[in-house]
């Protein structure tokens, strides 16, 4: 049994198993990609990875099925390495590169199977007796015993919350995430949290709002994200990149690939390396903008075309970022009391109105560089047809 | 200048006035009365003292004054003082006995002035050239100033919801009080928060509202209190405690004397020392017993006599306990932006629904020896005229 | 399972037979007993409990022999009893009775057994079939496995080490108990700590170093626990106070009593309470006072008559306090490296070193109120007889 | 005034020249320059970067001169510029590519005067009055006011112990800073500790003495550093790299080259990106090599090429490591007591005898393939001619 040290948690346990898996060179990648992408813009200190988080994950459902007769040894086994791999499919700067290579290529959880079917993986999964494609229906939460890893309260959530905060430095991260996993069973086939767990699931809900207002929807990482997204995009069309290859690559293949990139992707590159990013033209809510805007959210290409025209400037100039509407699906963790389940958002007033808290941080952004702001924010007013006073920036996005 | 070292804060500077006014027996005495009275029932940890609470707001206020340009140096010396001494009139577990103290005296304000002009803290008062009276009325929240230790978002509810989190161990008692100070200042007389302190404001009311479900509001909190309370009065009525003697003895005093009393005060006093505390016959909250019950809050004996007799048990069996509707003032505090101020609950959405969540707190209480707890449970419905099926004990009470 | 939150080790399980031994009024009463005397008149939050130390050390217990599969079900649940009940026997101000107990009554040991063996514990213990007897051996480390809670690196120092690091703001009390505890096992009937956990053994040698130089030997503390002793002893002399009660006190019934003392140990109890300490009138290392001076210890009271005498002064005057030759017990933990054990200050030339840096802590006192302090040094310099220059305040003093 | 959010200190206060000087390209470079270069391969959370280490040292630059009355405004401001600045001239994993540069190109410190004097950074110092010449003194510690930066006890040493320690989670890095900083001044042209410092600066010392052992001089990092080293040297001799651009890449920019490099420079990084790191073929402190090894250090390149003809095996399998022998520079810090200075050393027994144990941390290193350890460790042995029965891996090692 060897440990490795993590800020977050103290000293994780490795036995053989999980140092043969991150041993191969697929667990060394994620050492390199960074867990929240350009967020370090904002918040200097979150230049934490995959890997560690993937340690965490590891640790705390280990901890979760350590507590869990239900569950028989082999399953154990596979729900600790299903927890280890579940980021193995990422490509580099996580978010920003999955949406492209589900556009790109096939479906991200199509071919976890694939990846967990060859090269080194594939061999320490042999060596333990594991079967890549039963693991791989665990890594894409198609099974029960999935629901540790992924489902309304799951230890991923548990680890990203904690440690994002962690380095990050926002105080508020802070889920009570050892009682919650004494108080997570099985109850008719759902991982439930019983009654004695209500309190600290609560802290989780408070957390993950928390964690969503200050960092994961902050405006400048949102920026940051679409002007990667584009370069992507561009050096892919241009032939300057090839989509399949991206689940293979690092952060610093995606970056050099970046800054050898010419033309407009190029261009944002230069952006990014030296923090010029493009501002906000127009940053609206839901309730400002109507719920007709999201059905604009495929046809974002066009929707930048023609703003770009409208404000008579290069359509590079233009970018828009419509997000899916907000959820907080932990919401919807079942709590256990005597013998029946209830959704945590009847069986806690509290959460219920964190959840319409919540709607507020929705914004749809469209951002443009500083020069062209005026022009392109009153262009797209024009273009989303929305007569509303806007009120721009909002006294929250302070 | 000397420095002490607390947990909280870490050092803490005290200049030769600090010095002399902590040397004094008054503030000596706050070495021996606990912060939370009776929540160590609940929280093993929660042993701490209005003597560190002391130090830890007049450190508070000292770097906030620092900032305050508008405010000259006689005026930040007098704060300094009135920021350690603000807790000097307080009784031995405080809250239980300032509403007795209230009840039997004078009330608790009137003489602070009064406390200032005698004894050691005269003398060290007089060296510094600082009248009694000018410093009563800060301590008291009738000088502009004094809305930096007293008002909706002061330095006092900082320091002990801090505090208070890390001796209780309760995770989200966070508050982001750096930022929060060095984002107040004066406008038109009013301590306000620039906008920049919105999101620190925040995180005051999260873990304000989470203290009060976790610790302040706590059943077993307030059950022990209402045992303390009854047995104080019961000692004053059998003429074996002085009320005007309440504010100048300490825990250590009051408890002696309790296990010195006689009849009914003697065996509540046995059962607090040994944690045989009473249980809830009746808990619930406003939706449920209605908004007339505050009515009965002036005449609780009464109630409790006409409960017992409703019962057929004797009347020592029956604590009625009906808190004041809960606000949380901190709501109300202004945030500045430009050249306006907005109330808090109008500038942040979730602070405005946190009210709602908050409301849920309140809960009226009907405590009774175990074996009487059906009895009485019955008899207390009668007696407050509801038929509302009663939830009585709602899951978020675990 | 019923979880108590503790704010150094989070969540601590509290199982029946736990929490029927916290429920009976021997165990209630360490809420009274602070874990460490006066200290807090010296760090003003150190205001913690036997009670609390009491759960942390059972967890602790709990953790480790969770994963010694040496010891049976029955030994570990008595182990977990007796650690729980370890301290059962304090008094109150532990360190200032335990030795005026031993002095005046039965020494401290020998009675653990009849404490067990009556009132509401022995009724626990008999429910759960534990012997009074055999847990009385554990308590009193007579057994083999008791060495979990009392040998050189025992749950005990590792609770109360951290502890006293949290409650104080000393920041070196630092100590890595988890890995301490996943590294330690029993070889040939000794509990060692395999090599994996010698840097955690060094961490555990670093905080008692730190907390013995900053807390446990801090001059005020040395002072206070003088002149509260001194009070006990005068009180009993005086038939005002029956030793073989005290054992059954808390902290507030000695205060109480020392309140309602007359003569010398009121004055005593008056300056505790107001702070008025005795000064330093000297205070030297043993290379200063030579080691002869170890021999006085059994004559105290003389030792103070002589002084007194020889310094013209009232005999109430002269403290003389005179500790035993320091030493780290830890540095003999044993090391087990392949078949061999090797102790901790062989294995680890760091830990050698401390043990020489750690005799430097040791001070011999004489202490006595501002006025007298000269006379008194002077005095107390020629009865020790020794002529060497005396650097009476060292600069690591301060 | 911006706010940066840091995880270490929290807020960071940013002025407009801070701003505008963290807005260059030359700042935003150490983003992606690694603090602690391959340390992550130990430590997986040890990712953060210079860029918030320089924020960090300014923050406490800033705090420490608030203090020092001495310093004028204007020498204030340089000394903040320098803080912030003192690193811009570190290569890719700064301490791998220091040493080449060195080699290399023109010493790292003659050329800062130029780096500053080029680019964005030249523009906003002269906007702000500041000339390049005099900034440069200070950042290469050549003025009284740069001990600030750059001495015995600095801040630039007290932010990298705490933000290391932070990240890998090493518990003992804590130093008492705020205490330090607040007992600093200078006293005959010395920066000193006032003696009411002196513990803090002890923890800074043993904060220090854990790190080196924990982290800086682990052999796993070593190793890896060695690799890197000597990727980056046959990358500059096959002329696939120019030395004199190193200052300008930052991490990425060296691991692309290093992944695009043929033969072996390749090899090592491709070793380096798997993880499959070379092993201690050798591994032994002072004592048992005698201190003639260290006039080896300059010939380091034909001890390998010999130690490989020796075992038979190719010159690319054999690293040599001789560190230079150690010293911790703090223990000649200045503790100013009355109207004297005393070196750290001399004021605090303590310190004097971690000098002692610090010795023991240093260890030769030849490194290898682990098929190739046996041979090389013989060889290497028969190289440095030392007969001594070498215990390869001392407990301590692991």
């Amino acid at each position: 049994m060897k440990v490795v040290l993590d800020p977050v948690h103290g000293y994780i346990e490795l036995d053989d198993f999980a140092q043969e898996l991150l041993a191969t060179p697929q667990m060394q990648r994620l050492r390199r990609v960074r867990q929240l992408g350009y967020s370090n813009l904002v918040y200097p200190g979150a230049n934490h990875t995959r890997f560690e988080h993937s340690l965490g994950t590891m640790h705390l459902a280990s901890m979760l099925t350590k507590n869990l007769d239900s569950i028989e040894g082999d399953k154990k086994t596979e729900i600790k390495a299903a927890s280890l791999l579940h980021d193995i499919g990422h490509g580099p700067f996580s978010h920003v590169t999955e949406n492209i290579i589900d556009k790109y290529t096939r479906r991200r959880h199509e071919d976890i199977k694939e990846v967990l079917g060859k090269g080194e993986i594939s061999e320490v999964l042999k060596k333990y007796g594991i079967s890549p494609g039963n693991l791989a229906k665990h890594v894409k939460g198609e099974t029960s015993v999935a629901q540790i890893i992924s489902s309304e309260i799951d230890v991923d959530k548990m680890d990203y919350l904690v440690r994002d905060a962690h380095y990050t430095g926002v105080a508020f991260g802070v889920v009570d995430y050892n009682r919650l996993i004494n108080q997570m069973d099985f109850y008719e086939d759902r991982l439930v949290v019983e009654r004695g767990g209500l309190k600290a699931a609560e802290s989780l809900l408070v957390s993950r709002f928390w964690m969503n207002t200050s960092v994961y929807y902050h405006h400048v990482t949102r920026i940051s994200e679409s002007m990667c997204s584009k370069a992507v995009e561009c050096m892919i069309e241009n032939q300057e990149l090839d989509p399949s290859r991206l689940r293979q690559m690092d952060d610093i293949d995606l970056v050099a690939a970046m800054r050898n990139a010419t033309g407009y992707a190029g261009e944002l590159s230069r952006r990014l390396d030296t923090r010029r990013l493009y501002k906000r033209a127009l940053y609206v809510g839901l309730e400002d903008v109507g719920k007709g805007v999201l059905k604009h959210r495929d046809k974002i290409q066009r929707a930048e075309n023609e703003i770009a025209e409208l404000a008579g400037v290069d359509s590079q100039n233009v970018l828009v970022d419509i997000p899916k509407t907000p959820e907080m699906l932990e919401m919807r963790a079942m709590i256990k009391t005597d013998h029946r389940m209830i959704p945590l958002n009847e069986a806690s007033h509290f959460v219920s109105i964190l959840q319409e808290a919540h709607m507020d941080n929705w914004r749809m952004g469209v951002y443009s560089p500083k020069e062209h702001c005026e022009a392109v924010g009153k262009a797209a007013k024009d273009y989303f047809e929305f007569k509303k006073a806007v009120k721009q920036f909002k006294l929250t996005d302070l």
